[in-house]
């Protein structure tokens, strides 16, 4: 399995609507591929809101309008903050039958009102038992931070050097949201609470964007990108039933089976591109995916070994919190990344290396996708 | 490629909600199928409105999370109407991988108002041009029926012969929406106008309802039903550029295909359900298929050709008109029929024959799916 073409949008407050997005991240991906449109088999598209928040589902079929004539089988998949990452895992599994799969990702958000956008984002999570009891995402967030750095001893000034770094990353990636945005510490101390002990900094934006990358199981040009693996697996959508909500048995699970099929151990990850909805949720995420040993997390971040310089690299592009969540492409723009390290072609952030993970999850965690790519 | 277990709930007006009808399906399906629940590998699941009416996205989720523990591999699709089909057409795709898989399709309309319940459905067709020129469902299908009823001498009582028999058929049908109701000639020229020439009787109603397969590549018991072929292929999301809106490439091109791979002739197909959201596609959709030629399947409709009694009878379970749409659950729902069917256990609604075919069309037609079993 390889990725023979990548393409994206800048992620950001975008004037594009949804298909002129996909046009653009399409059409990039094809001449990165030097490929004819006549050349794809199949078209997976992944996108979370645009039903809930513009009437706009069917986006497998406005994929197949944007590419005319071709009649492709085309393929919406939904998979909350997941659908990128799940999208790409079920294209790859159909490459048996497609030998050229165009996956999309895409979304808009910057122009809902930011109750709406709350609202639409929400029904990523259980309507009986969370919804309908208030607990909205960055509540959600909040409650998993407040348990996991009560176990670990981790503190503010520990999900501060996440936000930190991740600012820092994106001022190196121009398609990045905050691409160009100063940030300080003290930035961060002054900026609202969100809900405690998550400030704004500790939490991802709304942004438009869409990500596109072509696979298939031959390798046509030298800088074509293998993955290793691909796997993703499910949990509960609501946190009211786990015991534990400051690791999650979805994460592990897709990791561990990644791991397996790359033959590798995760000790063998040069850099990641980790789902950092949340900063603290990058630091446990980086436990459940075997990167550090549980708790170990905050020794990495305040020693930088996850700093473009140090010895793991994590979210070079900026992550969720920088380089934006415009949440169908998430997934997709990881993989970008990925493709663009492992090519050598990150120039200011490019980091040495030849295994890149990916780690997408959608609620927490309900779904969970795990990409591994070598170079 | 087998089906080992057919379930569904009662199509209508159901108090359950989205959770409760899948997990009612699901249960039967691994039931029929004599499977425990640890014996599934992967969950597909089609749901088209769940998020835009009832913020309840990300149902991969949710249905892992009714089957408690497992942490399977589990995919939401959505493609308009065409949902139920493009969901196992991509099950079907994943059987090199996965050996047992459960695909779900599930949707709850009936609780929302009538203006709330019009808006989610067009979210199936192109928000810039048509949603927002206010071309609703049943207006393009008023515009699809009026220029097929012309260009074929198609008349108004041609359209009540395909409601008059999908109503009787659905009497016999405990499961279907209007199962008990008395349909006749004069009670649909009495029924209100809904967009002309389309009267009440002529459109598919708004129904809650579920259905679940499983699927696999090995075959367990002998009434299990072999999937000959199964196909999808994508149209132009809108109308406004296509130069013959009387029949559709998307259902030509998947028809074509399936027919290739099953080894079959149309002719040799002794009974289907055919996607009737209005009357007059359930004709035109006949001449797509080949199942009659261009212009006539009228003549079909007039010698009761596709009765239960008849030769090629169409919608045995009372067709997306009387046993309901549900529009998720829909393509599931078709392929239990045809299991049904093929197995002998469709009681006074039983029809003769070894060959049956299943076809869902999302938007007109953005999305077609075809799929052919044989007993």
């Amino acid at each position: 399995m390889y990725i023979l073409g990548i393409g994206r949008t800048k992620f950001g407050v975008l004037p594009e609507s949804i298909p002129e997005m996909m046009y653009e991240s399409i059409y990039k991906a094809l001449d990165d591929a030097n490929m004819d449109v006549k050349e794809l088999d199949a078209i997976f598209v992944s996108n979370f809101i645009g039903d809930s928040s513009y009437n706009q589902a069917h986006l497998s079929s406005i994929a197949s309008t944007l590419l005319p004539d071709t009649n492709l089988p085309s393929f919406r998949v939904e998979a909350a903050c997941a659908g990128g990452g799940v999208a790409l895992h079920l294209g790859l599994n159909t490459l048996h039958k497609y030998k050229n799969v165009l996956v999309i990702g895409v979304e808009k958000m910057t122009d809902l009102g930011s109750m709406e956008s709350l609202r639409s984002v929400c029904s990523a999570t259980d309507l009986v038992l969370e919804q309908k009891e208030g607990l909205v995402f960055p509540a959600a967030g909040a409650l998993v931070s407040q348990l996991y750095m009560k176990k670990n001893n981790v503190t503010l000034k520990d999900l501060n050097l996440v936000a930190l770094k991740n600012h820092e990353n994106a001022n190196l990636n121009p398609y990045a949201h905050f691409y160009g945005k100063k940030v300080t510490e003290e930035i961060i101390n002054n900026s609202p609470i969100i809900c405690s002990p998550l400030r704004l900094f500790d939490c991802s934006p709304n942004s438009d964007g869409a990500a596109s990358v072509i696979i298939s199981n031959e390798k046509r040009n030298k800088r074509d990108i293998k993955i290793a693996a691909s796997e993703m697996a499910t949990g509960n959508i609501h946190l009211a039933i786990e015991n534990d909500i400051t690791n999650f048995p979805a994460t592990k699970i897709a990791g561990e089976k990644a791991y397996k099929a790359a033959g590798i151990t995760p000790k063998e990850i040069n850099f990641a591109e980790i789902h950092d909805g949340f900063t603290a949720m990058e630091m446990s995420s980086m436990e459940d995916l075997q990167l550090c040993k549980p708790g170990k997390a905050k020794e990495l971040i305040r020693n930088g070994i996850t700093k473009l310089n140090g010895k793991l690299p994590i979210n070079m592009d900026g992550g969720l919190k920088a380089n934006g969540h415009p949440i169908g492409a998430t997934g997709i723009a990881q993989i970008y990344e990925l493709v663009t390290q492992l090519r050598g072609e990150a120039k200011k952030r490019q980091v040495p290396g030849n295994i890149g993970l990916a780690y997408t999850f959608g609620a927490l965690v309900g779904s969970a996708s795990v990409h591994i790519l070598r170079g």
